[in-house]
């Protein structure tokens, strides 16, 4: 049975994932597209790739008929959102991008966002959209925030080992290395191919990037204890891709184990054999998510490697995978896709 | 009703595409895959970007079972591909992405290749795999030769113009700025990554690139008469796309009438609206070819633009395609895949 | 004897290009650096990979003292140049890098950039800033013009074939792939990584390049008759180079012949042997301009190829030599910089 | 007075390297450059970006004459500059880029490269070429041993660190990004344009990167006790450029001090404010290091961040400087390059 999806914030690049995405699913159709500034245009001008499809013009969101619509995709901005959703019809299943809903406690939004939560009942309703570890609660749920890109890859890596017998919980390092699509479609200097092609650098240092307070949420509910890892993404001149070093003290075979049998019966999630290591160019496009384990020297040390596309796993096919649970399809409809290599 | 293939060549480029489009594919099985030097390899080592997959593991020609096999896919590197085709078991249909079958005189090959064709009988029995053009005879074809993806741009620009009044068939330049991968896996100096990514260049220019003996072929049937075209690459810092410009001597709005027409009814061929250009950006990853036409200052000059992916819609897309029509499936089963962007 | 320059537009890529140019040069220095909405940081916080350079603090037009500079160079936006040069002190020597003064006839202007000129005395006394053709112009001019980097390209390729025996004039394209720093510093969507890194374009087709204006200027007056040339420019995804196919009707030998003998005594302009092609990788950072001619199959065609980095010999190198014959200085001087390869 | 010196593997991206950097050196002149493979080519078939200069044909090693050369520069792979070396005339100074010479220990080049040493005496008399660090010894050298890319990029970070009252020594994670270029011209498959460009992994993992050896030796000998990092690069896909995240247990301001003391006389190393961060971009082609340190939130950790660029002061650039102090010139000459960005 096909169900009916709208996509506010259509115009951004994780909204044309989801287009991209549901292009290929048997039983989601999308019968309205939402954009502020380019309201009023036709796909095709906002995103020439997808101009071989029939696809709603774009709309201002009180312009859209939502009427027959059974699930929202929001891939608003930031703060956008929670002025958006309260608004929408309250049946509605919504799917959010943003990172509005992820944090449960209103004093860490206010920490890490810099201002008041502007929807405290919708917070509370959230469901934190990492499926593999609360796909239950998003089959159940009528309202799933999806989680940051970086934290999503780190979580992966960590949440495993979070039982206080593997790894020191007073000594994680995560060490990203994130593609430049993850910043979005924004209009930024630094964001220019001329600025930022032949050169990397580390950003958000310092303890400073948001995404720590989903680190914080999700590691410390894990081990029943406050555990607080130290975080650098450095960006990378390609688009796609988030590739995570965590540096933990702990058994790596130990380690490797854990995470093999917390996968196993995952799908989207592949632990490679002990020693090998991902890249993200062997994810690229996919909801695939690849984790690898190496020992260090000398032992009592491991560096867990993850990768994923921000895009799709990170957010859009995260996004999907949810709102298939909360529609009663298939979990995986719509998200076999090989990555693109080369 | 699944249709078994098997996959000679499987280790390159147009191998692994091949893989990821039958991924997609409801009703095509990949029972074998071969390769040379890497026989006994599992895919996951040779393309990590498949580990999730269960495929065969690689074998040797000689090892491979192709009893159940209806069809084969031939990505050998050419003249191998003369060598290997006719020892396959004669009632095999087959799909040849190597030059080695695409010119129909034995005195062209010898020309554009330096030497004596090695299965002359082959070549005679051989249907230019250009879908669009040659469709009947493919859907009844046992054998048909994969076009070379510059030839498929430079053709779907250029075949509907040749009627001799739309355009002055002794004046084409096509000048084409094409990515790496269509090199292949090939271990070469100027293929390094250190050497090729922040410079550009133009190649076998003067003439003497192979894909002239296609262009020389087609469009001298097309038109009746022997037509040469100029044609120069440049080889662009980029993995995946092909940007065709043919500068011809015509009125671009009739050569854009005539495009619009020639392709109405085809699902992969899509003419933008006069004036408007086409990008590699918007077609990759797909089987997908824009086309865009553009005026001259001063009329009577035009440009005609075309992109496609040269792993997809310039070999293994158009493969399948074909395979589809030889198997009686849906001409577009397994190909409806949306491009990759960002 | 040291001469004193200021850099108006210091905050953009041509401003910050002359700066690393200037650092090597043994007679020159810089005393003041104006920028608008960057006026008052240090050139550091804009640009830091200048940061170990002592430099001036970057001020606004006003603030500028100007009392000790012998020249002025003017890296402002286009428009901008021609409000802002008026208002520099009459004695002091100017090179502009923008197109404010580059076409002599003020309709010409206002054909190609939509509006009239605001500085027509000015304008009257612009010496076109192409050094190896206007020499002794530039030396003793007070204003000089700088090119467009397209508009040097093609020149440097065409410029020498223009007596109207070794080409047909009638029939001349122009087929550019040209990097993205040519674009600027500016904040446009299609300029961000993740728009541009995968995929290439042709823009400004149809004759309405700006740069067409200087080509039909310099042609036609070096041919002594009307030359329009057709001219399509494609973005590619690399920051630094251009690199031309000129299509002309011709003898590729008498070609290369004329090219070689006009080029034997310049220092920056190097021909390559008949049938080598040149690379943008090849000139990267230099002052270099690199030419190659191919003959075309058939016989009468030829291609001239011709490679140079746009923000150096295309605009800020161009620039600097102009300033050292206006100084009385050697040419080279601060120019002799070898190619920045891998 | 100018120095003659020679060039041992010039046909690699070192040895092109240092003939970009001679080029602008005042007292310094190349008489003769070898190779292997290649030896008989003009420079210009081998590295055509460097056409414009009077370059010496490549040579056999045997071929060469150099009975007026002063110094050589040795730019041979692993294994063979042991080899090499060691027949040259014993009164040449020698500047050695190669691996062969970096550890002092003859038990420790066997761990780390698996083969006993070839040239033990040689080894005795080789000094460190991290300059920095070993001026006096340098100045006095007759042969000196370059560093590895890697290792100067993490011995700049934390050599200044360890008396053992500012870090903890048991706790240095070193994770690195690292451009393409520093694996050289080989002919690898990872290293080809089209498999590397759109992805990044981790490599050499789990304790096993040679520079292991080069960290061990110098920071131990530093602190005057066993210090064991903990290294793991990964590729980047881009050409030049090492970022370094050395994450250690300190004080943030305590480190920042003792870096900026102990860097504040070397033209060469800018130590960044507090909390600012250095790019690969801001240091491209140039000699500079660029230090920045960031305190991680709760206090007690600190991240020191460094960017070189490999082929210059992570081995040319170092090699020169070196060479520089060997002959009594001046250190910086030649090397006074401004950074190319963009």
């Amino acid at each position: 049975m096909a169900h009916n999806v709208a996509i506010l914030g259509a115009s951004g690049y994780t909204g044309a994932e989801l287009i991209r995405l549901i292009a290929g699913h048997p039983d989601i159709h999308i019968t309205a597209l939402g954009a502020d500034r380019k309201a009023g245009l036709e796909m095709s001008a906002v995103f020439p790739h997808l101009r071989h499809m029939a696809l709603p013009r774009l709309q201002k969101r009180e312009e859209m008929d939502l009427a027959s619509v059974d699930l929202v995709f929001c891939a608003l901005p930031h703060v956008t959102s929670q002025q958006v959703i309260p608004t929408l019809p309250s049946h509605l299943k919504v799917v959010d991008l943003s990172a509005d809903f992820r944090l449960r406690d209103p004093a860490d939004y206010e920490t890490w966002y810099g201002q008041p939560h502007a929807a405290l009942d919708l917070q509370k309703e959230a469901v934190y959209g990492l499926t593999e570890f609360y796909r239950e609660d998003i089959r159940a749920a009528r309202f799933v925030a999806g989680t940051g890109c970086n934290a999503a890859t780190g979580l992966y890596s960590l949440l495993p080992l979070m039982d206080g017998a593997l790894i020191d919980l007073e000594d994680i390092i995560l060490d990203m290395k994130v593609g430049v699509s993850g910043a979005g479609r924004a209009l930024k200097e630094n964001l220019l191919h001329a600025e930022l092609s032949e050169g990397w650098h580390a950003y958000a240092t310092g303890g400073k990037h948001r995404h720590l307070g989903e680190f914080d949420q999700e590691l410390s509910k894990a081990a029943g204890r406050p555990v607080a890892v130290h975080f650098t993404p450095t960006l990378v001149p390609a688009n796609r891709g988030i590739l995570s070093a965590a540096y933990v003290k702990g058994d790596a075979t130990a380690i490797h184990s854990a995470l093999s049998q917390r996968y196993a019966a995952e799908k989207f999630v592949e632990v490679l054999p002990l020693g090998e290591v991902p890249s993200t160019r062997h994810i690229r496009g996919s909801n695939l998510v690849h984790i690898g384990v190496s020992a260090e020297r000398g032992g009592g040390r491991a560096t867990v490697h993850a990768a994923l596309d921000n895009l799709t796993k990170g957010s859009s096919g995260q996004a999907l995978q949810n709102a298939n649970l909360m529609l009663g399809l298939a979990e995986d409809a719509g998200l076999n896709l090989t990555p693109l290599f080369p």
